[in-house]
């Protein structure tokens, strides 16, 4: 059976706690299927929200960026934060307008980031980001020179305080509502990958490799 | 010519500042393609980040949900908050692992959100929140009830501070790059949506309305 992480006043489901999951498993098929989290983090009291990149590692989500950045920068302080990533699967359409919903599948991590400074570390790291977007382009790009890596921060935020929310089937209706002449049911929505796009100084003669033209297999 | 938002310390773009854009124009075709948006609030110093759908109206972005949410309630103190909405276009593979990337646009809006209390700017909020997801929707559904619209809070966000961020094209190399062997470009990625599927417990002999059959050709 999968681990269940302890709930905290932060990760307790106020409302409707039966979306709530606090099983490591659920919440790291979450984390890999996704690739963009919402960094969110307080600086002068004031919120910020930032998209970006990021892989899961062991017990780890790690984004980086560039060191001159200002949440990076912020983050390094290990200061408080909250990373969460979101799924959309569809539109629930209810038969009332109040029981209209969403079929989501999110997480939200709480903890502090720590930088990854050791020098193996950061470039195991490196490459666990790229992996974890595009499967098997590291081997084929040109790697980071040591400017480049000086050049860039990677964060580590321990997946410890953390708890993911699903909501998935059929709208709920109230009882008595089910016998409206109103149709009901769920508009399924995902990320879909399209046909690659060669870049304009692509050099002649290179082929797509199979790490692009199947991407679209990779994901779903 | 579209009005130019007043860049302030907090919407300033620090890094890329080509990326930035403060037309409201362009942040309001942001706002009115997407959906879903992560709404960031601190609350003891820990910042949350929580997902929600939204609409915008005019010159204000909308939230509901329960009165009993704890954002909401949070949000109604008029707390400073900041609300990120993110599109993802695709990923871009370049020749070397530094300089790959995403194309996306998002917008982040920061400011204090205020309680929609007059009871019909509600029920117009409510309207507004529908068809923004799904067009042509309201008319054809139970309306709220008197309880149900007392169980629902409506916020509303000036867009006042506010800017986006876009990327697009092809990655950008070092120069020296472009004689490498590597296959580079852009992997484009969207939200698609599938085909409707009814409720279990959908009467009999209800067919599927033009605004749920015709979704696909409403988003893109």
């Amino acid at each position: 059976m999968s681990e269940i992480l302890q709930t905290t006043a932060k990760t307790k489901l106020k409302r409707l706690p039966k979306r709530g999951n606090f099983e490591r498993e659920k919440i790291y098929q979450i984390l890999d299927e996704a690739f963009i989290c919402h960094v969110g983090f307080t600086i002068d009291n004031q919120p910020f929200v930032i998209p970006t990149g990021y892989a899961r590692v062991g017990d780890n989500l790690l984004i980086h960026g560039s060191a001159a950045s200002r949440m990076l920068r912020a983050l390094a302080e290990e200061i408080d934060v909250c990373v969460t990533v979101t799924l959309i699967d569809g539109l629930v359409l209810a038969r009332s307008a109040f029981h209209h919903s969403m079929n989501y599948r999110s997480v939200v991590i709480i903890g502090k980031a720590k930088v990854v400074s050791d020098e193996r570390e950061k470039a195991d790291a490196l490459y666990a980001l790229s992996e974890h977007i595009i499967p098997n382009r590291w081997a084929e790009v040109r790697p980071p020179t040591a400017n480049e890596l000086k050049a860039t921060l990677v964060l580590s935020l321990p997946i410890t305080e953390a708890s993911a929310k699903i909501r998935a089937g059929d709208p709920i209706d109230d009882e008595e509502d089910y016998a409206l002449d109103v149709w009901a049911g769920v508009i399924p929505l995902r990320l879909t990958i399209g046909e690659p796009v060669a870049d304009d100084r692509l050099k002649d003669g290179i082929e797509i490799p199979p790490h692009v033209s199947n991407y679209k297999n990779y994901r779903r």
